[in-house]
C-alpha cells in the first residue's frame, strides 16, 4: 500500500507550460485546491489541454442540459463503471449542482433504480446504455429519451457527456487516481 | 417519485412484539435513531427477529475477524451488488470502526482495485468471488485466502457474512429501501 | 478428489445443544436422515439456529405462496446460481409438494424457459431477476408479478425466499456441500 | 402451457425415409422408445441423417476418450448452456457408463466445481472455456488439458463434442424440445 | 507466432477417402483454392462428411431463406461469436450474395445495430439471441420473428443455420483455423 | 433503412469556422476523402476542435509507440467495442501504416486471440482490460506489460489511446456513424 494519487506521478501546476499554469490555478483558485486528475495528467501537456478543452466545452456548455444534468450524468456513468475518482469527486460537484446531500451517494451506487423524476431517469438510462452496452445502443434508446421530452441536442449532450467519461473513467482506473480528500466531505 | 422508505411500508418499533420492541429500541438509542431496515422487515416480526439474530451471531461474534473487517466485507460486496442502502448505512459504520473517512467510499465505488493492505486484499477478493461469481468458488480462492493468512475459522466468517449480506442486499432490493439520512454523514 | 461433505467438516445432531439436537432430530425422524446442511453449520450453533428460523418463517408460512410455489422458487434460484446442493435437496421436496417426477428437473436446468402456467412463470420471473440481477431489480418486475394477480404479500414471500437462498446457496458454495444420497432418488 | 415434445411438430419413425426408419428403430429397440430429437429433427430428413452421422463419429468413435468421458463432455457443457433435453438425456447416459447416479446431477448443476479427478477435471475444463468462452479459447487451455495428459486426439475429441452440443443444445432451445419421461429415472 | 493452418495440422485432399476427394475437389474448382477448414477437418474423414453433408442441407436448401440470407445468419452470428475464420470467409460470400461490398463487414462488427430491412433485422435478432442467449430463447423471439413476417419453416431455417455454426465457430477456434488469403478480398 | 452519414446530421468543412476548415481540409487532401467522424462532430466545432487534438496528441505523437502499434490499440478495442466505424477506417490506417492486408480483420475479429508476436500480444491484452473490464484493471496488467518489455511511457501510450477510443467508439454508437465507402478497400 503506497499512499501515491497516481502510478505515473503528478505534475504540480508550477511545472506546466504558462496556458495550462494559468488555467489550472484558476480551477485551484475556485476549488481551494488542485484537483489530483489535472496533477497526474500534467507530465503530458498535449493531452491535458485537450481534456480541458474537451471538458469545458461539453460541462461549462450554456445551452442544452443543466448543470447539475450533466453532473448527473457523470455520477451515473461512473458509478455503473466503478471509477473511485469520478464518483467521489463529481459525487461532490453534484451535491453542490443539484443542492442535495444525498442524490450523489444514490446514484452512483445504484445508477439503474436510484429515484428520480422522469426526465433524470431518461438521461441517466440513456447515458447508462451507452456507457455499458454501446454496441446495442439503438433508436430503442432514442425513442425513449424523446418521449421523455429530451431535444436531440439534449441527447447529444448526454451522450458526449457519457463518452468523455468513459475516457475519462479509464484514464483514472489507468492510474489509479486518487481522489483529493476535500471531494469527499464538499456538499454534505 | 415518492417519498417512501420501503414499497412495502413500514413497521415503527413500538408496533412490534415486546421482544422486537426492546431489541430496535436498544439499537435507536445506541445510534438515535432507528435504521430503515428494522421498519421495513418489521411486519413480518419472525423474518425481523431471524435476521437479528443472524445479524448478531455474524457481526458482533468476539473471535475471528475484526468489527472493522467485517464492515469492510459489507461494504465490499454491498458495493459489487449496488445495494445503496447498505452501502450508504454500512459505509457509516465502517468509517467509524475503521476510523477512516475514506476507505469506505473507495471500497464500495470499487471493490477490486480500492487500495488495501494484504490482509484486506485477501478478505475482499475472497468475498467478491463468493458474492458475484459463487458457482464458480472453490480451492482456489481458499488457497489464496490461506497464503494471505487467514484461518478457517476468518474464512468462515468472510464467506458467511458475504452470504448474509447476498440476502440483505436483496432484501433491499425488494424493497427499495432508503437509507436514514444520519447515514450519510456519519463518521466522515 | 475427497469424499467430505463439506470442506470445514460437520456436527453431528448430538454435538449440538439441546434445542438444536431436539429440532435437527425431528427433521431427521420425518425425513429418514440428517440432511448435510444441518451438519454443516453446526460447528456454528448460532448460525444454525438464525438461519432454521428464518427458514422456517418464510418456508413454513401458512398464508402466501403454496408450498409448493415457495420450493419452486427456491429450485428455480438454486438452478440459476448452479447451487447443487439446493439443487438436488429442493429439487427431491419439490418432486413431494407438486407431485410430479419431472418438474424440478426441468426448473433447475433452464428456469428462464421451464414450461409453468401462468402464475408459476410470473413467480419464477421475479425470482430471477432478484436473484441474478438485483441491482436492476424495479417497478417494472413488480407491475409484470402484479398483472399475473400475486398480490404483495405473495411479492414478499417470492422476494424473501429468493433472498434466503442466495445466502444459502453461498453457504453451499462456500462449503462444497455434498447433497445426501437419499435426496437424488426422493419423489421421482 | 401446452404438451408438446417440440414447437414445430414431430414426425414418428414410420414416416421417415427408409435409411433413417430403420436407423431410429434400431436406436428405438435399444432404449425401449424414440428420444425425442430424432422426432422432432425428423421433419428435415438430410438434417437428421447429417446429425445421426456426426453424433455417431464422435460418441461411438472407439478410440481417444472413453464413453463416459464423452457423456461427461455432453453433460457439463449441456448444463452450462441450460439444455434441458440434453442435461436429462444425457444425464441418464451418463449414469449408465459412469455406473453413477450422482454425477450427472453434480455435473450439470455447477459443472465448474464438481468433484472430479484431476483427468476428469481438465476435460471439463476444456469443455467448458470452448463452450460459453469460445472467443478467448486459446493456448492457455490447451496447454492446461496437455498438463493433465490429455493428447491431442484427446483434445480434439474433447473440442468437437463440445462443438457438436453447442449445436444440439440450441436445436433444442430453438424446438423447446421435451425429455422423454424415461430419461428422468434411466440408471438412478 | 507460426504460420499454421490449424493447431492440429492440416489433411490435403488427395490424402482424403475418394469420396471426399472429390467432393473438396468441386469446391476447390468452384473456388479456386481449398477452404482451410476441409483441410483441418481432414484427418476425422467421418467428422468432416457430416460437417458437410450438414452445410449442404442448410446452405443450399432451395426453399426458405435466400442464400445470401443464410450467409447473412452465418456473417452475424460468427460476428458476435467472435470467430474469425467464419467473418472472413463467410464475409466474403456474403459479398458475392448479397452483391454487396460493405454489408459483411457492417453485420460482424456489429450485428445488433447494422442498418438492415426489416426482414434482415428479424433474422439477425432471431439469430443472436439463440447464439448468444440461448437459455432465454423462446415464445417472445418467436413472436417478434413471425410479426415480421418469417414462417415457421424460414424460421427452422435461421435456428438451425445459428446452430451449424455455433459449432462451426468453435471448431474453429478449437483450431485456430487461420482463413485462406482469398477471402479477405473476395467480392469487394 | 435511411442512407445517412450521422443520426444527428453532418457538417460539411466549409461550413465549420475557419481554423477547422483548413485543418479537415488538409485531412480530406491528405485522404482523397472528408472521413464521416469530422462531418458528424461538426455540429459541435468546439468539441470537434478538443477532438482533434487529443486525437492528434496522441496518434502523431513521436515517442513510444509506433504508429502502427498505436492503430492496433484502436483497432482491437473498436473490435471488442463492435464500433463499426472504427473497425472499418481505423482498418484501413492499420493495413496502410502495418503493411499487412489481413492484421486489421484478424484483430477486429478476435483481439484475444489473434495470433501476434509477444509485444503485440502484450499491448492489446492491456488495452482490452482496460476497454472492457476497466474497474479490475490493476497492477497485474502493469507487471505483464512490463514483463513484455514495455516502458511506463508506452503503457501511458495504449492505456491513453483505448481511454481516446473508449470515448470515440461512444460517439460513433451515438450517431450511428456510417463509415465512408473509401475505408473498405484501403490498403487490401
Amino acid at each position: 500500500m503506497t499512499d501515491t494519487v497516481s502510478r505515473f506521478g503528478v505534475v504540480e501546476p508550477e511545472e506546466l507550460p504558462d496556458d495550462l499554469r494559468v488555467r489550472i490555478g484558476e480551477i485551484a483558485e475556485k476549488s481551494g485546491f488542485v484537483p489530483n486528475i489535472f496533477r497526474a495528467l500534467g507530465h503530458r501537456p498535449d493531452e491535458l489541454r485537450a481534456f480541458l478543452d474537451y471538458h469545458d466545452a461539453l460541462m461549462n456548455r450554456a445551452e442544452g442540459l443543466s448543470k447539475a444534468e450533466r453532473e448527473l450524468v457523470v455520477v451515473a456513468t461512473s458509478g455503473a463503471n466503478h471509477c473511485t475518482y469520478c464518483v467521489v469527486a463529481h459525487g461532490a460537484i453534484l451535491r453542490i449542482r443539484a443542492k442535495d446531500g444525498e442524490l450523489a451517494d444514490r446514484v452512483s451506487s445504484n445508477p439503474w433504480q436510484a429515484e428520480l423524476d422522469d426526465r433524470q431517469r431518461a438521461i441517466v438510462d440513456l447515458a447508462l446504455t451507452l456507457a455499458q452496452d454501446s454496441a446495442k445502443f439503438g433508436e430503442q434508446q432514442l425513442a425513449a429519451a424523446r418521449a421523455a421530452g429530451l431535444t436531440d441536442d439534449e441527447i447529444w449532450d448526454v451522450g458526449a457527456i457519457t463518452a468523455l467519461f468513459a475516457m475519462s473513467n479509464r484514464l483514472a482506473h489507468l492510474t489509479a487516481l486518487r481522489p483529493n480528500a476535500e471531494f469527499y466531505t464538499m456538499g454534505r
